[in-house]
């Protein structure tokens, strides 16, 4: 996975009809690479440290399966102390 | 998914059967990283921004499943107000 | 898929089973990028623009399904009148 | 696979089910590009060089079959005599 | 596939059951990208020119399904006359 920041949201009236219903996120990579949308999985907001997941592991969940999406927010970062 | 502009089409007469009856559209990626050709499915034109499903994800509609296609046009982004 | 322009060929006697009868394409993306080797799905050759399908998206193809690559030459680019 | 550093772990207490019970691997390739987050699979800890799979090879063990995550330390490299 | 110098291997007690038995081959692609290791299905050795399926294709082999490898060794490059 790549730890991200959610910098934003992204709004698509007009979309393939498996991403209906998800909260597209803007997230732009901590590991250098540019920013990427991502459907949300735990409810993040922008400001988290968030784990996106790429590729086919975007659509192992039960929400995601047979969803035309290449990225998932999979796990928000906990702050370190 | 990546953000996208789209910067205009791609004509091939000469192709796979499976990529048959597609618009083929040229976008650059607003993240970085070079120009990409993808199948449109929402009806997209020159000039608009569009999410771009990347490998498998682009294969996960029913007018894509079995294409040979490793990109496409998911969703047209709402201008901002 | 990437705008590639086919530069040669390769020849390999000793490969995998299942490359076997495929003609082998060195290309480079137009988009930036190293080069790669993808298999002719089209009858293309040196000095076309073509399109590459990279990832799974190069085996969904009946020449192709089950073939170890990850690149196939999917399409010939019209030239630009 | 890419050789990495293990630099770190991540925690992160909100996440999809199917990432519950991995450690999580904050990893750092040898041959270049960001630092990456991938689910142990053989105990590996900080300072190990180690092997990591991408994408779907990452779901191809027991552990990880239908897990939602893009890379896994599938193998600690040997120290160098 | 990329076109890859074999720069020589890597030796791994610890790793994932799937591994076991397989050459790793340390190659480096010759368009641009970090080092990468690879299994070797075509008895390649240090300083041949390989090529190398990534991805699913990896395991697009009788050798390599199930496998947890996203980089194998699927041709040995005639050297040009």
């Amino acid at each position: 996975m790549q730890r991200c920041h959610v910098t934003g949201s992204t709004v698509a009236t007009q979309k393939a009809a498996g991403l209906t219903g998800f909260s597209l996120l803007t997230v732009t990579p901590v590991g250098g690479g540019g920013e990427l949308v991502a459907v949300d999985l735990v409810g993040a907001g922008e400001g988290d440290m968030v784990l996106v997941a790429m590729g086919g592991a975007a659509r192992e969940t039960d929400q995601t399966r047979g969803v035309p999406t290449d990225a998932a927010v999979v796990a928000i970062v906990d702050p370190s102390r």
